[in-house]
């Protein structure tokens, strides 16, 4: 293999320099493009079809739970976003304005969408009346924009892919129900599609939500160490409801304020999938998520009746309800092996006029790189039960990478210390405060993670200031 | 029925007014809202859903034919708007300019997407080196924006959902054979799936697509006799690459420029499903694209079995791979039976205490109200079986309508008159020129809506110049 990489052009070692890794991953796997415009990335087919992926297995988990799409307008009129007040303060530096349409000036200009609260809140203030409208679980499939300074593909940029839920419910408790069961639904797909494990809490109030009454989190750890927040739940109590006027009929005919969530991932979760999962030869994609599960590489292709046999092969993989495709293009398998590491596909078919003759192919797996040989009748079945291993396997390593990154830490000097040396999350109690929250970020550059869900007690106090101890936290360094 | 009728709020008859009918058809039936910014929908879930289900089918035939998906940024750099001269011409007085981003004031304003040619001219233009990065053929889903004055729910909107195909081939055959082949996708789908017959044909150089070479189309015609554009299909030429400096190099190392096409089908299609089909009762969806296919309705429903009888139904409808739903809401079965056919889902399925006993339910087919009594165990069968019907029917009676509105002008006074008294397409020939088109859409309102493949030899020369004709022309008024 050693000889074959050099078929492609080398990308950086993870170890020698991570970011630089990152980007050259995403640009050799063909997953993003670079636009005309400053900081809006182009979804190329590799990238957007694990998006299409995820949009799928989401959908779908949604929808069991009782969610229907919709789609509003990408614009909000600046008077609508000002109506919530800690809403407006977060999100208005970093929208993008509208102020002409047509050859006219507009009378009031328009943001384009950062995220849809308050055109969801505008819409429900008409559409709920009475305790029969409740509840309201609406979703949508969309791209948003916030006006970011400096941007990284999938993580951070102008413009990105998204669904953000909005739901309003008769009850407090409703909603904080619906508000976990959407984390849950998040945590499960991470864990079960991505295999990505996610440690589940609570942000502080510095970190919560602008205008959330409380922000649920999936937190997962990259390979580098460092945490990526992939997915967010919001619980808004009845706040945007007062704002914006969203009352109800109850069963005793008095007029109620809705409480509301909303929850959101976006395509930042195929960062994750690469930061996770990937290695110095590229990209490695769990099979549930991946686009092209089985890349059949016949060698030798020219030989009579090795590209027919390839070709066989596919379809037989394809009825067993396998991604499979065909690498018959002019390069070298040599080469070939290597893009197919490169973009991450699960499990490569090799296949020369030998193996053929003696009815056999030979499998390899992209994580392990493990090589089995197969009858040609038994191909299905056998890369079908190597997948089922490798996403099991992926997910496992990942839960014992974390595990192995979770340091405690009992005074503010290991804390210093730990958030030196050893990236990864660090477990420490905490008074509440926001001064110590602060404090610890502009000492390490760490920030609260989140509350897990999980709390252990780990000591009395602070691990900041000393004071008695409220919670314990999750810290890290957070893309 | 008449009874129950009442009980929904009225809708205006068709007869009485067309556009009042299909406004309160699209309000009561719930697929589309009113947002707070002027000339924007909000696609509610009843209308949403129909979309998905058409974006499903279609994004299966496009894959089929070697389609693949990517997303483009929403945001055009003026300057690359500007590139080629027709398009510029024909899209920048109706775009949406944000000139802000953040709190800053923008260096180059950046407009937001009315189509996205210059976008994969500026992408290609760095992809396409040599004959081996040939064909490109690349789809987005999303939405766009164009600034029209007056909106009309799903046939004319500021921002509206779509898809659009952008390919880039090695030759002029090519290209043309794409234009050609994506068209042919749309009818089908139109045919197959919406039951919407179409005429295929040629716009006249008038009514070309901004920056085309040729553009083909799909014309349906609405039960008011009006034609809908339903979906156009581009030949570019190499006058795009040209402009952008898209070049390959061929199998013998001569630079080449490619030849590109783009195709676009929208949610206007909605307002054609409504308006082929509709009735004064309210919707008629296809079963093909129909979210639900089934309605299953309880009678005396507080009866002890009755919903469980029901769900029981629903569930084997449901595994027989049917789209189905239970009213068990509060409401009477007359009033469901009212909105079911508001809604326009094709059958519901009304089973009380007696039926039950007797092991029955009665199918009510929504287009035909065709009453049937079914052995429980039966249904499913028997429903796929009218769901078939009830498809193939609605092809038939849409394919009757427009035939019986398809007249043929001789001379210009007889034209004149057809246009004025009979709503529908006229065949009449023409001499090629503009200023035959501008002054029959002067004196008529009617426009080319195109040259259709299937030419006619009605006479020698044109039906408003009495010049040699060149071209039978189906001429109409149009949304």
């Amino acid at each position: 293999m050693a000889e074959d990489k050099k078929l492609v052009e080398a990308i950086t070692s993870m170890d020698v320099d991570f970011a630089q890794w990152y980007t050259d991953v995403v640009k050799k796997a063909e997953l993003i493009g670079y636009s005309s415009v400053k900081g809006c990335m182009i979804y190329k087919p590799a990238g957007y079809a694990i998006w299409e992926n995820i949009q799928r297995e989401l959908d779908r988990r949604f929808k069991e739970t009782g969610v229907q799409n919709v789609y509003m307008p990408m614009f909000i009129p600046e008077s609508l976003l000002e109506r919530e007040k800690d809403h407006v303060e977060g999100f208005a530096p970093e929208v993008a304005w509208v102020t002409r349409g047509g050859l006219n000036e507009l009378q009031e200009r328009l943001c384009v969408r950062p995220t849809s609260e308050t055109l969801f809140c505008d819409f429900y203030k008409d559409e709920i009346q009475s305790y029969r409208d409740l509840p309201k679980v609406y979703n949508q499939w969309c791209s948003v924009v916030r006006w970011e300074k400096e941007t990284r593909p999938f993580l951070r940029s102008r413009e990105f892919l998204w669904q953000e839920g909005h739901t309003a419910h008769a009850t407090a408790e409703e909603a904080e129900q619906r508000t976990l069961q959407m984390l849950n639904v998040y945590a499960q797909f991470c864990e079960e599609v991505l295999a990505i494990p996610v440690i589940k809490g609570k942000k502080t109030d510095k970190e919560k939500f602008a205008g959330a009454e409380a922000t649920y989190t999936i937190e997962a750890l990259m390979h580098d160490g460092k945490a990526l927040q992939s997915g967010t739940s919001h619980n808004f109590g009845d706040g945007f409801a007062r704002a914006f006027g969203i009352q109800y009929t109850d069963r005793d005919n008095k007029l109620q304020y809705v409480h509301q969530t909303s929850w959101g991932l976006s395509t930042r979760l195929i960062g994750a999938i690469i930061m996770v999962h990937g290695d110095d030869s590229g990209l490695v994609l769990p099979p549930a998520i991946a686009p092209v599960q089985a890349d059949v590489i016949p060698v030798m292709q020219h030989k009579a009746g090795v590209l027919d046999k390839a070709m066989e092969v596919s379809r037989s993989l394809s009825d067993a309800g396998l991604r499979v495709k065909v690498d018959d293009s002019d390069k070298n398998p040599g080469w070939k092996f290597s893009e197919q590491e490169m973009r991450g596909i699960p499990v490569r078919v090799e296949m020369g006029p030998r193996d053929i003759e003696a009815g056999q192919a030979i499998i390899v797996r992209r994580d392990t790189r493990e090589k089995v040989t197969a009858a040609i009748e038994e191909l299905p079945a056998k890369i079908k039960q190597i997948l089922d291993d490798m996403q099991r396997d992926m997910l496992e390593r990942a839960r014992a990478h974390m595990a192995a990154h979770i340091y405690v830490a009992s005074d503010y000097e290991e804390f210093k210390q730990t958030a030196a040396e050893k990236p990864g999350f660090i477990k420490a109690m905490w008074c509440g405060s926001q001064e110590c929250e602060d404090k610890i970020k502009e000492d390490t550059t760490a920030t609260s993670r989140c509350m897990p869900f999980e709390q252990e007690h780990l000591s009395d106090v602070c691990v900041c200031c000393g004071k008695p101890a409220k919670k314990m936290v999750y810290w890290g360094k957070a893309y």
